[in-house]
């Protein structure tokens, strides 16, 4: 497995005593695993129909290159993750212990959190060193790394603002860039690389729809966290608590709550606890102003707006297929 | 300056608003500027006397390209050093309080280093694209970093183990992974890369002395943490409350220490907060065993082991005075 092969000369090549080897090992196993592994999958179908569409067969290095990009979107993800979870103070990811609520992790966590971004460079420098498009890759995730950054400091920065400053602009240009850049554009890019697509102007007419999609994707998720029931999503939902820029927020606070609801809200949000009288109050008023509706009519635009781009993308060589594909996944999970 | 070139158009390339931009913009501000800049110069200085020793004069274009990589090298510091404020719970650093330590910042903090590390690349890809040791670049800076990281977990670790397991071969370890490789070594690769040194014997040759003296800087660091008085150390040292794996605690705990003072470690190192008369103890104890004189010894006979080196660095092709250069100024400064 990939974790073997990046850590077993760390003992030489580092001087890597057992006991930070074993931590290394365990800590990628922990942090890397139990996903839905959805971004790394995309890469391998992004990778495969393009290739076809190109008239040819995926040979077996085509196939390796794109399950170890898979592997790479999949460990990206997870320090993101592992430092997105301390730094909101989260209990549960993937149905256990957050990493850094494990005894004796802590603040370590940290360290490891940039340790797995190395990993993911050291990977890519294994097995794409000689490759042309090395440099390309190596572009490809700072770029999307920064992407996520900013969209990581937008989301932050939520708590050093007022309320009324939550707008539905702000939400699409958080989500955009915490989420959309590097769960739907960074996997098709990778596919595209492997499959030897070089023009610029094909990865932009790839970008757009996805874009639309990752931001679709993202709402869903903000819904998700208020409604779906904790086994099903896999953690505690929080962002009541702690005072997310929620696409439910956005619309209830600037559009459909009355005047007692938008009080309610300036009192409670953001410092009520999970699961208090407060919070539940909250996802009710969500509920009596009619954000259900609102946000199927909102997943039906986006889907349509997604469908627009169906010229554009075949203009540009490639297949309608690659955004067909995660268009029927993303777009079934809330149904 | 750096910080406008590579902030400037961010509003644009990544729609990121006014307050945002200003977040990042004073926040390198905060974290990059007020150091000795001992690394920074160390780049100039080494590319200057490596070009000079090659025949040719330094160009103006030489020079910027030293000057960028030195900055570079700051804001990987300062990355590291945020970073690692916050793991430590430190209080200050440079003589202000630490940057997750303001008010509105706290966790943020883990955002901005992981922007500060992105934003380097950034710089790199902006003013080194075209060379053609542009990649040699990045892997430097990405191996460095994950050496730094390494030696970072060594480190974070000792939480994790008993006092008997705080060697001298443990403490070396931790240093000149989390120290000596970025401090001594990457100085002097970035001079070397742009003086257009190519083969890899000159850099293993140039690494040796250079780790051994990036070791010694941080027994140097170690001692001074102890005994250095806040104003002269910019901070206040609390690798004691801390339960550091520093140069002073292993020769004491394993070689010099009494059954009586050993027993008197077991029970407040670690334990003891700063400025608490149980800390002042353990700085006593430290006196009395004559680590001062230890010190000193040590010292001595780490300047001889890099002397040693210089037939070693001649024969790659190196001029000695990169090593010396640096060698004075690092043993002068405890004296
Ligand atoms: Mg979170
Ligand atoms: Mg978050
Ligand atoms: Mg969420
Ligand atoms: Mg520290
Ligand atoms: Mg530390
Ligand atoms: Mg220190």
């Amino acid at each position: 497995s990939l974790i073997k092969e990046c850590t077993q000369d760390l003992s030489t090549s580092h001087e890597l005593p057992p006991m930070e080897k074993k931590w290394i090992i365990d800590m990628l196993e922990y942090n890397v695993k139990g996903g839905k592994m959805n971004r790394g999958l995309m890469v391998v179908q992004s990778g495969e129909v393009i290739i076809r569409s190109q008239g040819r067969e995926p040979s077996e290095d085509d196939l390796k290159k794109l399950a170890v990009l898979g592997w790479c979107i999949e460990w990206l993800q997870a320090w993101l993750l592992v430092a997105d979870d301390f730094m909101d103070s989260s209990q549960t990811r993937r149905g256990q212990l957050c990493w850094y609520k494990k005894e004796g992790v802590e603040e370590i966590a940290i360290n490891d959190a940039f340790l797995i971004e190395m990993l993911v460079y050291r990977v890519l420098k294994r097995h794409f060193w000689t490759e042309p498009y090395y440099v390309d890759l190596l572009d490809l995730f700072m770029e999307t790394t920064f992407q996520t950054e900013c969209g990581q400091l937008l989301d932050l920065q939520c708590k050093n603002i007022g309320l009324e400053d939550f707008t539905y602009k702000r939400w699409e240009l958080i989500v955009k860039y915490k989420t959309a850049f590097y769960s739907f554009y960074l996997p098709v890019a990778l596919g595209m690389a492997v499959a030897g697509i070089k023009n610029q102007s094909a990865y932009d007419a790839a970008r757009e729809p996805l874009l639309v999609m990752g931001v679709y994707f993202q709402a869903q998720d903000d819904y998700l966290d208020a409604f779906a029931p904790p086994e099903t999503l896999g953690k505690i939902g929080t962002d009541i608590q702690d005072k997310k820029c929620g696409w439910l927020f956005v619309q209830a606070y600037h559009d459909l709550c009355t005047p007692e609801q938008k009080a309610f809200l300036d009192e409670h949000y953001g410092k009520c606890k999970v699961q208090t009288e407060e919070e539940k109050k909250i996802k009710a008023i969500y509920e009596e102003i009619g954000l259900q509706k609102k946000y199927e009519d909102y997943e039906q635009k986006s889907f349509q707006d997604i469908m627009a781009y169906q010229s554009q993308v075949v203009e540009a060589g490639l297949p309608w297929e690659i955004i067909e594909i995660f268009l029927k996944k993303v777009y079934k999970r809330s149904k």
